[in-house]
């Protein structure tokens, strides 16, 4: 089955829709399952799953495995300085840049067995059609694993060039510092500069993933198209109340912080749950000060992170919940102030790189639908370098960071048919 | 001033009403007043206050002065196998047991110069008064200052022989465990059961202490007379929703166990609000799990605590706040359960002995109220053991715990001065 002609017919420029004139090979959808099954060995847990947190003896061993079968599909592997792995097939034309996609193969501890890993099987899936097709494209191929994505997608942010050198001295879950695990992988923490890709050095990056959340299972859609990583900005929310004995403080003389904080948790909920839009908002840290059964809370701190692909919804979300807050601070006397921290911008997707998806997806007659990320991918990072995409596939009860985590290997097909048709079209100038 | 003929002239028992007939010396106001400056250099803080934790260098060396002042007031000085320290005065009738008065001079970390010093240097100044004036009575008079009170009533839980050898290997403030600490004032943790009084053994126990809240202070009253001290319940609240990514978990997909936590924290005030009574119920603690801003809660552990002065009351507050716990879990599908820990019954005081400290008061021309003990004294292991007693003077603004705390010597003396009038009292059988 299959075609090599694509990449010599057409030429530079090429409509969207003529990506539905792909004719391609079809991922092996057994092969997929049994290397997923194969990777899944390194940091097994009895009870199922994975902990192969970054840098840990199971991430350098899962990685090796990964390796192998990168030179199987025909790749040239090497480890770039922030220990990323690359596995590249060069193109017809030495002139163009390459394409890249792939994802992660380190593990939350407890983590299941999709969570990156499908995009990365998917990846080399793609590439092994290629080479076991003798499909010649344009560009350059490169299938990218970054290193310790769980933790702060720190290969994309080394590729992007943001990856701070005081992140590096932090202990992972590994045991490891940060620089002493980029080590452990091959990189070269003193010079991650090395690691970099200046905009326009990547003709694209497009990721597969399974998709974190519920939407595609539940409604029995196959692809999801990525609009795009959604924005985050977090607060430490602190509410100033009096601190007093439980004992000899009557309900009426009370300055009760946790009150205030408990109206204000119901708050955010019911904002978020009342204002049109697909942002959340959620409260998921909260702590009393003293914290003694025996004295009337004087201060909370809790959390506050709202998600959205829209800056402007996030800002309008937080807008209502500082209304909010000015209400109970002001009935209740107990002063509340939001500490911004750890955010982070939207990243949408490109515009054309979401409709060559969503044309192979319908090419393959597949059941696609647009959507955002809630949660945060190497992706986001990528979109600063090069027109980038990301192809979701359901995780069944949208489960995820959990032994549970299951993807049908169909499904996993599905996947990496749509990333193929993406790379193809894009190597003939779908974007341009 | 004064009169040493009480004792020999009335006989063995004597209506209350006859403490009103009692003429006795006055306390001395300056004296006091320069003793409780004096004691709380000992372990003084820059900032004011005192870290008098107990079994400390600075409690060390404040039970030291205490010794002397005992001495100086003409009792024989002893330290019990808890490290309580005893100071007695024989009596006219060798018959008789001792009436026991006194308090703690250990403090809280961060503590002020008059939560249970007040007591200690009120009952030494009774002594002192005795001394001085050569006043004889019948029974023997013990001043005790109670080991550990602040850390859990240690030295008069050993009296009822309730001091358990875990208790012991805790590690107190002051960095020792408590069987090294008691040690370390000169008790011998080994022998603890030689501190146990049998009841009867005690004629009366008397404490005087500060307020610790605000009542008598804001309504202009100078004795409070302790209708009992509360009893405590205390609860850990157990809240199960299903923990999931706050990103990917759409708002109406959620079961979130702060949510539920939170409107059971206003349940808790607003029963506590409304139902009648003087109880105070109490939301101290809260932790969500697993506690992550980007995790919605799958659990959060909170505390519940309900004082009262009637059992019966704090179970009804409880059964109010159980029955919109239900409502709460039903609505939101948020399993609650209730762990009921660490908890203590109602004191109340010896009815005759309030109407003792009463009279006592009114005869002095003192406004008084009687009034519960919200926060927990030694005086509630003493109502095991002999008819117990316990006399409030005001702090200013109601503060305790604090280095804010403060009592006026004139108020302090007032204490002195009803404590001086109870001790004569009982000495003449008004509590037969």
């Amino acid at each position: 089955m299959g075609s090599c002609m694509i990449g010599l017919v057409l030429g530079l420029a090429m409509p969207v829709s003529a990506a539905s004139t792909i004719d391609a090979p079809t991922a092996i959808a057994k092969r997929m399952e049994q290397r997923i099954k194969a990777l899944a060995q390194f940091g097994a847990n009895p009870e199922g799953g994975v902990s192969r947190v970054a840098y840990s003896d199971a991430d350098i061993a899962g990685r090796e495995y990964i390796k192998g079968l990168m030179r199987e599909a025909g790749l040239r592997v090497r480890v770039d300085v922030a220990g990323n792995i690359i596995g590249r097939r060069e193109g017809g034309d030495a002139r163009l840049p390459a394409i890249m996609f792939g994802s992660h193969i380190d593990s939350v501890p407890g983590g299941g067995n999709y969570d990156g890993d499908v995009g990365v099987i998917g990846a080399i899936e793609v590439a092994q059609l290629l080479n076991d097709h003798k499909i010649q494209i344009r560009h350059p191929l490169e299938v990218v694993v970054f290193t310790d994505e769980e933790a702060g997608l720190i290969g994309s942010l080394a590729m992007l060039g943001r990856l701070e050198s005081a992140a590096l001295d932090l202990v992972s879950h590994s045991g490891k510092t940060r620089r002493d695990g980029i080590r452990a992988v091959g990189g070269d923490p003193d010079h991650l500069d090395l690691a970099q890709r200046k905009p326009g050095e990547l003709a694209a990056f497009i990721e597969l993933h399974i998709e974190q959340g519920a939407f595609l299972y539940e409604d029995g859609i196959q692809i999801g198209v990525v609009e795009g990583i959604v924005g985050i900005r977090r607060w430490d929310v602190v509410v100033e109340g009096v601190a007093n004995h439980a004992g000899t403080t009557p309900m009426n003389r009370r300055r009760d912080a946790l009150l205030s904080a408990a109206e204000l948790a119901l708050a955010v909920n019911r904002v978020a749950t009342t204002l049109p839009g697909r942002h959340v908002a959620t409260v998921g840290q909260i702590r009393a000060e003293p914290g003694a059964p025996n004295v009337i809370p004087g201060r909370v701190v809790m959390s506050l992170e709202i998600r959205d692909l829209a800056a402007e919804n996030i800002q309008k979300v937080f807008d209502a919940i500082g209304s909010e807050a000015g209400r109970i601070a002001a009935a209740r006397q107990t002063p509340i102030r939001f500490q911004e921290f750890d955010s982070v911008t939207p990243a949408p997707t490109h515009e054309r790189m979401r409709q060559v998806i969503a044309a192979a997806a319908k090419d393959l007659g597949l059941r696609y639908r647009l959507m955002p990320s809630g949660a945060g991918h190497d992706a986001q990072d990528m979109t600063h370098i090069a027109p980038t995409g990301m192809i979701f596939v359901p995780s069944v009860l949208g489960i995820s960071h959990s032994p549970k985590e299951y993807t049908s290997p169909e499904a996993m097909a599905n996947g990496a048919n749509v990333l193929l048709r993406t790379v193809l079209a894009v190597d003939v100038g779908a974007l341009n």
